[in-house]
């Protein structure tokens, strides 16, 4: 039960971007940036980055979440699959490879982000840019991985409930619902 | 060394912010509604919030400039100084204790937050909202940690940098300086 009320028909982060909307306006606009904005990094790759970095937090919501929306954007499930189990032997390029490290080690902590592993990036032809968006991915889904354990929120394990979220996540993306969601009659 | 190119005039945070401009735009929104939006807690407190999650980070920028911030709003040193040596022995009231462990327990994990500890801060007075905003600046400054470090940004050594720091964000917030910041000459 999540520590604060809310309401049972939102679980995981939907529930808290309703508790207060002013605050969710940024964080929806954050994530519609970064992970659909203009990058030389597909949308794909980036929820990639964003299911990694979920599954070493534990944060299950998430995980299904980002899973799901990598799986419909890369059109198959064995990617996003295996690159929970171990990055280094997934079926990826050399470069997305170095960049997911860089997000595990961010996950850890920023300061286990070593020059060796910047360097493995920059080798495989990692721009600036997608280190520093892969950092900024992986740092803003700790931000949500915190936010929605810290209130405790559901995570529903019915795997319907995570086709169609991943359906309007890669559909529509993150920005919120006109007129919000509708309460289940 | 930072990880990528940034201005060596802008250190920790505001080289970051002025290498993506538009992601910068909504983290700096969330940090403005959250650290001085409406609130039953002042903005002093806040910035203890963020204080004790970057001095636990050991993120030295952000930990200089929120201690600074903190400082300038409660009009004294000893309470920031006190509260990242010992949450339970500084000079706070009980809800506030009981929030700023909320605050540590969220930047070791989301899920260290235990029913318990939410449970002592509702006992000292601590309203839904103030849980809510608690663990969600919590999480905002694990984000901000996690960038900063994650990128190996510069953190000033020198105090004097920090007391203007300090004052730009207690006097005009988070927002962005009009024209961006000035280049030395």
């Amino acid at each position: 039960m999540p520590h604060i009320p809310l309401p049972e028909h939102l679980p995981g982060i939907t529930g808290l971007l309703e508790y207060r909307l002013d605050t969710a306006q940024p964080i929806r606009e954050l994530t519609q940036l970064l992970l659909r904005g203009e990058s030389t990094l597909s949308p794909g790759e980036r929820e990639l980055i964003a299911t990694v970095v979920s599954s070493r937090n534990c944060t299950r919501f998430c995980e299904a979440a980002h899973t799901k929306a990598a799986d419909l954007l890369l059109g198959e499930s064995e990617t996003a699959r295996r690159v929970k189990q171990d990055i280094e032997t997934a079926p990826l390029s050399e470069k997305m490879k170095a960049l997911l490290q860089l997000a595990a080690l961010t996950q850890q902590s920023g300061s286990a982000v070593t020059p060796a592993a910047i360097d493995r990036a920059r080798a495989a032809g990692a721009t600036d840019r997608e280190i520093h968006d892969t950092v900024l991915i992986a740092a803003l889904f700790c931000l949500y991985n915190k936010y929605l354990d810290g209130l405790a929120t559901v995570a529903p394990t019915d795997p319907a409930y995570y086709q169609l979220l991943g359906e309007r996540i890669t559909g529509r993306g993150y920005v919120r619902p006109p007129g919000g969601y509708p309460t289940p009659s």
